[in-house]
Formats: structure tokens, sequence, C-alpha cells
């Protein structure tokens, strides 16, 4: 067996380098102390190319079991955490396939034909990233399903619709929740989509240009599950759309996080008191004893800079690079990974925090969100809810909408001066703004009458909601 | 008929409000001067709820009747440049139901039965920006088109191919064009992707939580040929995910097209001189006679950024925002109309520039890129770009991939110092690097050689390049 | 006089180029429909260079006289809608030099001597930058005053501070809004800051080299009241730093302005009840009579998104352009133009929805906003405000102030348990959990007592708070 | 004394909470493994706190002694390693104070007397930031000055100066290095702007509203030598104006760093081949042996995408935030964090790339970047680099710039067409264009004489530059 060149680049590159790196340089280009990560996916992509090179020929058989052998060792090491990482040696890539060369010999120095670090990285980003959208897609379903179990415990319970953060309309609280399930649908169908283009195989692209060994690259998708073979050589190894798609698709996420965020925050405040979450995700001041606060839903509202800055700098990152590779796409993956693992944590305390988690005991859910019925419906009484119901009420009686509504703003107006509801208007003085009023005025007016009345495909209406909700149960059982 | 109370907002909103707004309130808060673009959106949502209405026995046959004449007078108003817009009427939907009372009267008040602005203005947007991704998608697809057209008379021609902007590898000019159809091809997908979540139906969302009147929307779906129903009222009119979305792939459309134009600029620059563009694609110097610049690519690259702005803009603008509508949603029209108007006049530009334009006269096109083959080649003649593949021969005479590397390595070295390319030298100098070199090196280490020996899927040689073209065509004349 | 080259453009750039822009191209890489707003900076610049052209004996006193006369006529044609710009003369600059030239014949084709667009353009927007600024910075000093006005009126107002939303320690009023006033000093800072950088000519570095004319760049920036001259004529042409620095200004004064905004919202909303805006500065709802909406604060809130994308933006047009200007440059425009309209307008408009404007009959100001000083006193009874105030009557009784805390917590339990405030405890309650309290204890207890108290450099005690008053007063008198 | 409550957050943050944090949760909202960095600064505002409280008689002297006893203690077993930093206790803050108080008792639990947290973090960071802003602008001044060392050596090297990447006038290398210098003197002032806004005391501001005791936060300035006090207790609590201004100005300093690396790239690029770095600042392919590629100034490329995604992030925290602190605040740190340690490398690096580092031996620089002036000098030969000199003599000669612009547009034309440049064409061909144009044009059409010719202020004649270089010289001494 030859000598081992990838153990000399503590002295330098190759030949043609007459000096090493020196340390800080060596610290600003590698890359092993964060890639190391797609260690799994470096190990899974190298033995998926290696089957490949045994079955066209291209290396022995014995050459093969001998990279299997040496890549389990090294899959031990790694879990184990004996293995030596080091810098000298840039990234994971060479660092497994120096390790594998000491371990095995030649046949380690044969794994890397017909390929190029620059196909081998896409490969293990893409495979990485494949099994991390799994993840947060399951987290998204999971999420959407806590959002289901408390809403379905709300469904006549009284919120009031809020736009431009004035009392529009009473909604149902399980209504409102399940707006956010739709925003998280949406997103699971994103995750979706863009693990279709992640899910490509680059690798056999080489360094930019194919190769010229006989390669079987559909073997090799095959063997690692992939959809399809990126067709250009090029572009195989410069693409990282489907990184920026990915950040895009999470900043969305993070999006939805900080508007439910920001909702419990205020229904949490006191002006509110619509909710309580449960004391292990709040913390307490340092200096005010009295203090209990929404520390997680806050710092997951922060949380969504994080993700949009990274979505941000990938897109910076790659605006105007020639083609085909070029070094500055190392800076993907930092980014890629601080995205994957916010939005995880993000959901998983998110899924906890909303519906609570299985008391082992009982083995029912304990924990999630406490709901003060009372605190939401008294708050749905100010602000004139039900004008609109007036409106329509109206209108059914014959007035064009547009005249219905100026008639409704002037017994706003005195309702106001009356300093009370609608509703606690006497008949007598409701009829003065239009004689059609009559005594079945009063139902409308209701907070009830009203919630019930909205009985449209998607509106707030109790049937309807139980409607969505049972939608929801058949699409996530599925 | 009764007055038309929408003309009484110069005065105050309704009943309720005791002063106008001030002119400069009305101009920040008014969005009548951009989002008129929305008219005829407007107009034919209208129209489907109307017909809805009707349909429904909620307005009578003639009301639907006296909306339609009227609507169809608004219509030609507005082409002809008649219709006066009012800044006190805030915004698109209120022009256009003032005016329709004018001219029909009650049936025009009746118009807005069971439904907001907060569900009509995501509907009009929904609706616009479908059909400006129709005519985005055609595009991308007429720019795939150009770039074939192109490829397929430069498939022989080599141009070095760059990692690191070094010379790595000899490709045909064809494949090095190819690499950017797989990008606007996978850029196609996602607008398709996009597509699906935008034309989805908000109307009969109400304000945000339903309405009292028995409204069918999946008709009014039907009409206007959308895909589905917003099956959740909050969300319907408080979700511009599809902006953001539709944002973010535009923003990946304009890095490709950065990337394009950033090579472009490369290819003209006197050091490369690889291709011309027409002259019409150029302006001068304002004191510099001899200049030709490439101010198309230059802009083209420079516009990455405001569309990326938009992107960052209409995240930060949604981060937060509790449910439902609120105000600031407003903002999100002006980034999308520019991001719609930068792509569409980008792409239009880049069909022409890159494939030429139709000459009349002889049915031909004429006009597009004009391809130095022999500048490019010699620039692949620089910087050794067949190094690899010596070492693939090396490896096909039984070395390790590794060794053969390094052998290359002290090869190389040995040709810089003697100036000269590694074909250059002579066999028996080669020997000394490796015995198993023989005579027949010299093919792997011509340009040529080079080029048809990458003839994997994906790789550079000239018969792949031409099955990709050939599956292109196919996919582009479907 | 010689025939004018410019009128020639349509027909082609220079003898250099065979054929002239098709009108898209032309549309596309055109700037004069934005950049005529440079027009009179333009003019200024012109002016100043020919002055000292003449001065220099470059030109004769003849062409400065003609040039003057001609600039003059161009000026009143420009006022009054007479000047006719044309797209084929791409820009500001060629469609005044074009114009001047068929006024005044030779002299006009000699301004241009010594000069380029290139440091022409970044002249003119140095020029307008730095009025605009100025304005801004007037604006922002007006803002202030607005609020330290509102602030006097509210000192002994007691508000609910909040820290995580929840309620944390009674605050004046006064001293809240006096936050604001500090954000907006330290913008007000932060524009004079980019003002220096701004206020450099860059005039005399020509296309990107320096001129062969023996100029004396010092008398043109002294004639434009500039503070120094670019000293390197490529960096001259090609920075832009002072446009991306001016939007990060303007994105912190959005950021500033979205969270009093989000302030206003909240105390605007039922929950709170805090606050009223004047009518003029709300909308009403299409569909709910009831409504009366906080338009101004929410749009303001969302056009921080805006300003913030065109710092994206520009940030993203700038990553690695090369030496020198590259057309990339132009897109700096509309981005610049939109960010000063949008902050001149928002703060325009804040100053008044704050502070009010002046009654021209009686002289004082009027419409402001209203406090609802017993709501905001209300809600501070809430949550335990005095907690802290408790703790440090422990600790002045010699506990140490982590044990204080402790103890504070458990007596906030039983408060909590008898749904009462702590104030409200018996004296006998509060002593079980402490022996040291006593019947002083109530005064720090309460909210007004609690207020007092804080009264070192930066509290929110009434007399620290008149004494900031007065110290905002004085500065901005200055 | 007392037991040590904090010790008790295992169990649960104080009496109040009914259960502790869930490990996730923790590591989700604890910051102490990233803030730990911090723990200098935090230990230094401690020192300077309790300083005060002891002069103000808040603590007595023996506790103060008992502080820096045990500060000193844990300074000593921070820095060897010894210091366990624990998860449940958050931050680096409660981790101290913690183990203060194992150490030294009742005094450690006076320490937070007068504080909170808010006021601590913020005046720890402020701290921390302002010693990274000195480092960072020693670095920006010792990258100015390897600039202008290699700037000096090659004043009389001429290089093609481009615009939109087309020849455009010959200038000096000197001149074109001596441009980044402006850019990072600029950078340099910023910093120092940003360092004067960062300077500023919050401690003293307790939670949000000020503090009970009679404070000297002017005194606690001095001691931690800090130019002023924050005024409002508030603003003082919340305000992260200062990091998004850092990250703002760090941008800047990426951008710059993005267009030198871009330069650097093209120039080092086979087809330029202007320059070459040392071998230690670049590596090698692991498939192609010929390679040596520019990865640091790639990287570096790439970073800024990092930086400005920092500042998206930040900016997006912070929007809509409502007073005072929110939990949100707490991902300030990560991104200011990896800001500064991408900028401090990022300058390090490339003040050794450019200008070389010390050879021990024998006390000269080396390694910094080598140039070839040659191969620059012939690249200036092409694209009629002094066009514009020609136009500038024949405005000498008296004609007005426009015609002359025109004039040479033709000469021009003819050169191209004989495939010469114009200071090619015989005398009497020139003639043909102008009759004025005599044998002394020679001179201004050599690349020497037009580089020459630009001599005024800020030229890239080589007096000017060397004048500039002087100027420089003297402003890094100072």
């Amino acid at each position: 067996m030859s000598s081992n060149q990838l153990d000399k680049k503590t002295q330098a590159w190759s030949a043609l380098f007459s000096e090493p790196m020196s340390e800080l340089v060596q610290r600003y280009t590698a890359s092993v102390f964060f890639d190391k990560r797609l260690a799994a996916a470096d190990i899974e992509g190298s033995l998926a190319h290696a089957e490949m090179l045994a079955a066209q020929g291209i290396i022995s058989g014995d050459d093969y079991a001998a990279i299997q052998r040496g890549m389990s060792a090294i899959s031990a090491e790694i879990e184990s955490g004996a293995f030596e990482w080091k810098l000298a040696l840039e990234d994971v890539h060479l660092n497994i396939e120096a390790r594998l060369t000491q371990l095995v010999g030649d046949a380690g120095k044969r794994l890397h034909t017909g390929r190029s670090r620059n196909d081998q990285v896409a490969t293990d980003i893409r495979l990485w990233l494949r099994s991390e959208i799994d993840l947060i897609t399951g987290l998204l379903r999971e999420l959407q399903g806590a959002l289901v179990d408390v809403a379905e415990k709300n469904v006549d319970v009284i919120l009031p619709g809020f736009t431009h953060l004035q009392v529009a309309q009473p909604v149902s609280f399980a209504h409102h929740l399940l707006a956010y399930v739709e925003m998280f649908a949406r997103d699971e169908q994103r995750m979706g989509d863009v693990r279709r283009r992640v899910n490509q195989l680059p690798l056999g692209s080489a360094a930019l240009a194919g190769t010229t060994y006989p390669l079987d690259r559909e073997r090799v998708a095959k063997t690692l599950g992939m959809e399809g073979v990126c067709q250009n050589s090029l572009d195989a190894v410069s693409d990282r759309d489907f990184a920026i798609e990915f950040a895009a698709a999470a900043s969305l996420v993070m999006v939805h996080i900080s508007r439910l965020s920001e909702e419990l925050i205020l229904w949490m405040s006191q002006n509110f008191g619509f909710i309580r979450i449960a004391d292990r995700f709040t913390t307490g001041s340092s200096i005010m004893p009295q203090k209990k606060n929404p520390d997680v839903p806050e710092l997951a509202r922060g949380k969504t800079g994080r993700v949009v800055g990274h979505l941000m700098g990938l897109i910076t990152l790659m605006k105007g690079q020639p083609l085909a590779y070029n070094k500055d796409n190392q800076e993907d993956k930092e980014p890629l990974f601080d995205t994957v693992d916010t939005l995880r944590d993000t959901l998983r305390i998110f899924v906890e925090m909303i519906g609570g988690q299985i008391n082992p005991a009982t083995g029912a859910k304990e924990g999630g969100i406490t709901v003060n019925a009372p605190a939401m419906e008294a708050a749905a009484q100010k602000g004139y809810a039900t004008a609109t119901d007036l409106a329509d009420y109206l209108v059914k009686k014959g007035l064009p909408f547009r005249d219905a509504h100026e008639t409704v703003a002037h017994a706003v107006k005195a309702a106001q001066s009356h300093h009370c509801d609608l509703s606690e208007l006497p008949l007598r003085v409701l009829q003065e703004f239009h004689p059609a009023i009559e005594k079945d005025v009063f139902e409308p007016l209701s907070l009830r009458g009203s919630l019930n009345a909205r009985s449209t495909l998607g509106g707030t209406a109790p049937a309807q909601v139980q409607a969505q909700i049972a939608r929801h149960r058949a699409r996530l059982a599925a």
C-alpha cells in the first residue's frame, strides 16, 4: 500500500503547493467543525457510490467489501466519539476518506474515483436535508393536531374577532385556532414541494463536467431513494436553489409562529387575560417577584428574525456567482443547519405548549394552554361586535347594503353616547333608526346569534367549525 | 333611489366619524393610485359574486343585470381613460362601487352584500397574480427555448469550465448554457407550485368571520376558475403567504439572472472576449468615445437587489401580525407589482438578448449573442484543464485515484516550470512521473479528447449534450 | 454651431453603434422617468462646474454666461411643466444637456468638459440627499417636540409599565413617551453622521480616473457647500456607501415608528382603551358599521418592511461589484427615493397625529392623542406592579435582595389566591411573610408611592421626568 | 447565611411557579452557552456597580470587599476552565451571581440591589461590543496600512481601469488599491460613530422604571469609561439600536471586502493573470490535480451574506416590539457575536493576504500579493483606453467636447476595422478625422501619457497618487 496523501495535507495541499496553510487560514476555510454533522449522509452516499463502482466493474468486489468494512468502523467511531476530526483535513469528506484509507488502504483511495467533493457535498446536504424535511413535516402535522385538539374543546367559546386589533365580530375560539391550522397545513404542503426538488442526485457530476468513468447514476439515485438525477453537471455542483427554497419555506413557518406568538403574548397580558400557558414555558424576573413571563412565545417570535436572516444571507451568497462551484458555497451550511435546528426546536416546543404532553399515569394530555372563556366573552361584548348583524338584518328587510351600513353607523353613535351596547338599546330607540326593526332584532344582536348566523363554508358558526375539525382530523389521520 | 353614501366619504367615513381625513392622511392611507391596476380583476370578481348572489336569490335578476350593465360601462370608461379615480374613495374597490351606484342606483349598493373589502382585495390580488404567473411562466419557457437554440449551435464549441473562476476542465459551451435551462426549468416548476396556492378563493369570508347570507362560495370559485375555496375565513382575509412565496420564487429567478448576467459581463470583457451581445442592448459613455457597455445584464444583475428587497419587505410586513386583517397588509401591493414588472421586463429582454428576434423579412431569428469560439478554446488551453484526465488515465492503468492525483500534481508543476501545457510535454518527460504512461496519453490530454470522454448522464460530452437538448425540446414543446 | 450629437441618440449612441436601442431596451435601461427628480441638483451641480471651468480658463466667460442663461430657461421650463423629457436621452443629465445645447449651442457642448455622467450623477444624488436629510432631521425634531408636548401634560398619569407585555411596574406616561424621544434623538444624531459622509464632492473624478483638465475641485465643493472632496476618483464614481448608510439609518427610524405604532394600536384596542387618536387618522370598514380603525399607525408599521426591503436591496446591489462604476448602480435611485418619501410622509403624519395641529383661530394645538388616564391607572392596578417595591422595602430593613425577592414571591402567591392586590392584604397577613413589615409598607405598595420612589437619573419619578423634559426642551430649542 | 435561592431554580423559578422548566424548554430559553462570552464584561460591570453601592452606603464596605474577592475567584475559575456553567441558571448573569453567593454568602445576594438583568445585560453587551469595536478599528487601520504598502510599490504599474468591466482608461494599480483604502477609512469612521452610541451606560435603569435606591449612575459610567448615561430607563433596557447600527456598519465592511474579493478572484483567473496570492491562502481540488483556488477571497465574499443576514435578522427582531424589555431581545446576541467573529477573522486574514507577514529573520514583510505588471499593462492596451485622451486633445484644439467625442467614435471605429489601437493609426489617418490632429497626439494616446495627464486632485497621475499615499501614511500614523 502506498502512502496516504491526505495525511500530508498538513504540509501542503499537494506537490503543487509551496507552503501549508497557516492555522488562521485553516480555521477560516475549514468546515469540518460544522459539516461533521453530515457524516452519516456522507457515508451513506459513499457506500451507494462504491456499490455502483463495483457493479460497473470500476473497482473490485474486494475493494467494495473493504470500503463497507471501513465505513462501518468509522460510523462506530463517530458514534462513540472516538473519531478524531482534524482541522487540517478541512471537511467531513476528507476526514472520512483519510480515515478510510488508514483503515483499508488502497481501496479507500479508490473510493473517490469518478467523483469530486463538489458533487459529494451537494449529495450529502440533499440527503441530510431530505430527512430533516421529513422530521419537520412530522412536527408540522403534530402541531396541527395539537391545535385541532384545543379547538375541539373550544368550539362554543366566543372570542372577540379583531381586525386592526379593534373588536370586529364575535368568532369561535376554535375557528381562530383553525386559522393557524390552515397556515401550518400550507407549510406542510410547501415542505413537500421543496422536498421533491431536494431529492435529486448530483453525484456523478464530478468536479463540474461529468466524469470519464462509466458511472450508473440512476442506480445510485435508486439506492439512495432519490426521485431523479440532476441532468446537468455544471448546475448539479453549483445549484443551491434548494437551500434558499427551504429557507424561504422555513421563514414562512416562522412568520406563522411569530403571529401565533404575538397573539399568545397578547392573550396572556393582564389586559386580556384570555389564556394561560403552563409554568414550565415561562420564567420569572431577577428583580420583580410577581413576574411570570411568556418567554417561549417571545423567543419564538424573536427567532423569526434569525431564520429570515439566514434566508437573506443565502440569497446574498448566491447572487452574481458565475458557474460552476465557488468556495462561497461552503457558507450555505451554517445558516441551513441553524434554520433546521430553530425550526425543529420551535415546533416541538409549540406542540407541547399548545397541546400539552401525555401524562404517563393517565394517558391523557395535560399542560396545554388554559382557556379563560368568560374573559374572552366579556371582551367580545365591547366594541359593538354585532353591528354588521344589524346591517345584515336591515338588508334582509329590503335595504340596500350601503344604506343599511350607514343606518347602523347612526345607531352605534347613539349607543356610544349612552355607553351601552346595541343590544341594550330599547327596541323603540332602535326603531328610530329604521322602522323595519322589530323584536326579532335581538337575536342577531346577541353574540351567539351572530356567531351561529355565519354558517357559510369557512365561516365561524359552530356547525361549520365542527365540519372543519372533522376535515382536518381525516387529513391528519391519513 | 337613496343617496350614495360613498360620495359623502369626502366629508367623513360614516356617521360615526367627526371629521374627514386631511389630504396628507388620505394620500398616506389611500391605495387607489397603485391598486387601480387590479380593476379588471376587481370587476371580474364582483361579477362572479353578483352572479352567485342572484343564483342564490340574495339579489334579484334585475339587480344582477344592472350590475352587469354598470360594470360593462365602467370597464369601457377605464379602458378609454375616462374613468375618474378619486383619492377620497381610497381604493380601487370603493371607486368602482361608487361609480357603479352612480350608474345603476340601488343595485350597486347591493353588490357588497355578504362581502367585505378584506376578502374582496384578497380575491383581486389572487386573480391578478394568477394571470401574471401564467405570463411569467410563458416567458421562462421562452427563455429556456432561446438558450436551447443557442446551445444547439454550440455543442462542439469548447469553453474553459471554471470552478473558483480558475480553469478546471473543458466544457461544451452548449452544456454551460443548458445549466441555465435547468435553473429556469426549476423556476417554472416553482411558479407552478405557487400558482396552486394562489388559485384559492377567499371571497365569502367577508370581514373576518364569514357572512350571514347563504352564499355559494364553490360556485364563485368555479366561475373564476379557482381550484379551491379558502376554508377558514380568518385565515382567508389575513393570509399573504402567497405573496411572500411568489416573491421568494421571483428572487430565485433573479438570482439565476444575476449569475447569467455576471457571466455575460465577464465574457464580454476584453480579457475574455468570448461573446458579443447586439448593440441595442448596450450603451455608450458620455465621456469615453470607445465604450460599448453591457448595460442590460448589469442592470438585470442590479435588479436582483430590488426583488430580494421586496421579499424581505414582505416578510417584515407580516412578521408578528395578529389576526385577522390589519391595514399593514395594504403594503403588500407595491412590492408585488414591482416584482412582477421587474420579472416580466427582465425575462422578455433576456429572451431577445440571448436568442435574438425574428427578422420579418427572412423569418429567421437574428441578433442574439455572437459566440467567439476561437477565443473560448484558446482560453481553455490555459490552466491545465486536462490534468484530471491524466489522473483518470493513470487510474485506468491501475493506480488508486489518490495516488494518481498526487502524481499529476508533480507533472503539472513540471509543466508550469517549462511554461507549457501537459500535452506539450514530451512523452518521455511524462513517463518520468509514471512509467505506465504511454503514447495514447495525448488523446485524453487534448481538450476535445477530454470533452468527449465525459459522457455519463449529465456530463459535457457532445453526445450527452445533444441528448439533453432533445429532452428539453420535447419538454418545451409539450 | 455644429449639429447636436445627443439628438441623434434615437438613431444610435454614437458612430460606434450599428443600431439604436429597441423601445423595450430603452425603457429597461433609461432612468429619466424617475431621476428627473434630481433636475434641480443636476443644474446646481452643472452651474458650479461651469463657474469653475470659466474661472480656470477652460471655457470662456461668454460660454459660462450662455450656460447660466440656458440653465435658467431650463429651470423655468421644468417648473412650468413645459420641459419635454425624452426617453431616448436616457436620464436627467443627457436630457438637460441636450436641451441646453439646443438653447445655447456650442457653449452647451462645452459643459461636459472634464466630467462624466459617473461623477455627475454621484454629485447629484449627494446634493439631493443632503437636502432631504435636512428635511428629515427637521421632522425628527418636530416629532420629538410633539412627544415632549404630550409628555409634559401627562407627567403624573400612571401607565402600567410592561416587560414581556406583563405588568411590571407603574411608570409615568410621560416617561414612556420620552423613551421614544430618546430613540428619535439618536436617529437625529445618526442622520447627522450620515450627512457628513454624504456631503463630499465626487465631481472632477470624471469617468473613473480623473481628468486631463486643470479643474479646481475644491472651488466647486465650496460653491456647493460641501465639506470635502472625494480623494480617489475610482472610489468617487462607484461608492454608494452613503445610500446604504442612509437606508440603514432610515430603517432604524422606521423600527422606532413600528414600535410606537404597535403601542398606539394596542392602546387603542378595546381591551386597553388607553388613548384615542383623532378621527382623521382612522378609517371605517366597508362592512362593519361600528369600526374606527387606526389605519395610520398600522400602515406606518407596515411601511417598516418597505424601508428595510430597500436597505436589503441596496446591499444586495453593491455586493461583489468590481470597480469602478457599473450600470447596476443605477438601481440605487428608486429605493433611495422611496425611502425618503416614506420617511418624510410618515414623520410628518406622526408629528400631527401625536401632537395635533395649530388651530389658526386660537393659536393652540389641537387634535393630538387623547389620553384616558383612569383606564391606564386601572390597568396598572392589575398584576402586582409594586411587588418589587415590597422587596426593596425588605432590603432596606436588612434582608439581602435575593431573600427579599423570594419572600415577596410567597406574598404574591397568597394575594393571588385571595384575588386581591398586595396593598389590599391586611398588615398582619403581610407580616406573616416577614416580621419586619410595618404600617409604612402601604406607601411603597401604592402606585404613586412606587412611582415617586424611582427618582434616580433616568427613572420614572415625576421629578426626574420633569428634569428630562426640561433637558429636551433646551436641546430642541438649540 | 440564608439559603441560595438561585440554587433552587432547578425546581422552579420562585415560589410563584408550580413546576420547573422541562429540559427542552430550558435549552430553548437559556442563553448561557453563548452568552458566557460576556463573563468578563459581566464581572467588570458588577464590580463597578458594587463599588458604587458601597460608596453610596447601600451595601457595606465589607460586602464590597467580599464581592471583589468572590469575583476575583470566579474570574480565575473561568479562565482555568474550572467554572461550572449550569443550564438551569439560564444565563451568564445568574451563573455568576449564584456562584458568588456560594463563595461569599449574603454579600453575593446584595449585589443585585438596584439592578435587574435587563439593565445588566444591556451594560454587558455594550462593554463587550466597545472593546470589539476597538479591535476591529485597529484591524481596519492595519488593512489600510497593508493596502498603502502594496500601493507604494505599484504607483507606476498600469492597470486597465474598468467601468462596466469594459476597458475604460489606464489607471495606476496603486490608485486602484487606494480606492479600497478610502472605503476602509470610511468604515473606520463609521465604527467610531457607532462606538459613541454604544458607550453609554444603561445600568441603574433596573427592570424598566429605575430604582428606589440612591444610585450614582454617573460614578458607574466613569468607572467603566463610558461617555454618558442612558437618560430614560424604559429606553435603556429595550434599546438595541446599537446592535443594528453595528451590524449595518459591519455589513458595509463586508460589502467592501466582497468587492475587493471579486477583483482578487478576477485578477487571479487565468484570463487576467494580474496577481497571485500566497499558496497558504489557497487550496487544491480533491479531483483536479492542477487546481490552486483562491478560497480565502471566495469565502470572504460568501461571508458577506452571513453578516447581511444578521443585520436583517436583528431588524426583524426589533420590528414592532412594544416597550420595554421583551425576551425576543435575547436573540440579539448570537448574530452580534458571529458578526464580530466574522469581521475579525476576515480582516485579520486580509491584512496578511494583501500585505504579507513579517519574516522574523529579516524583519521584512513577505508573502503579500504578487503583482504581474506586464500582464496588467498588456491588458490595458486592449479596448482603446486612451480614446478619451484624444477627445480631450481635440477640445484643447478648440472643439466643443460633444463634437470631439463624436469625432473620436469615428476614429475608434476605423481602428477597430484595422484591428489596431488608436496609437497605431498613422498620423495621416488620424488627421482624416480632424485636421487639428498633429504629431503631438501620440503622447496623450500612450498609456503613460494618459496616466500622467490625470493629475487633478483625486486623479490617477502618479504624482497625485504619491500625494495620496503620503496623506494616508500621515493619517494612519496618527
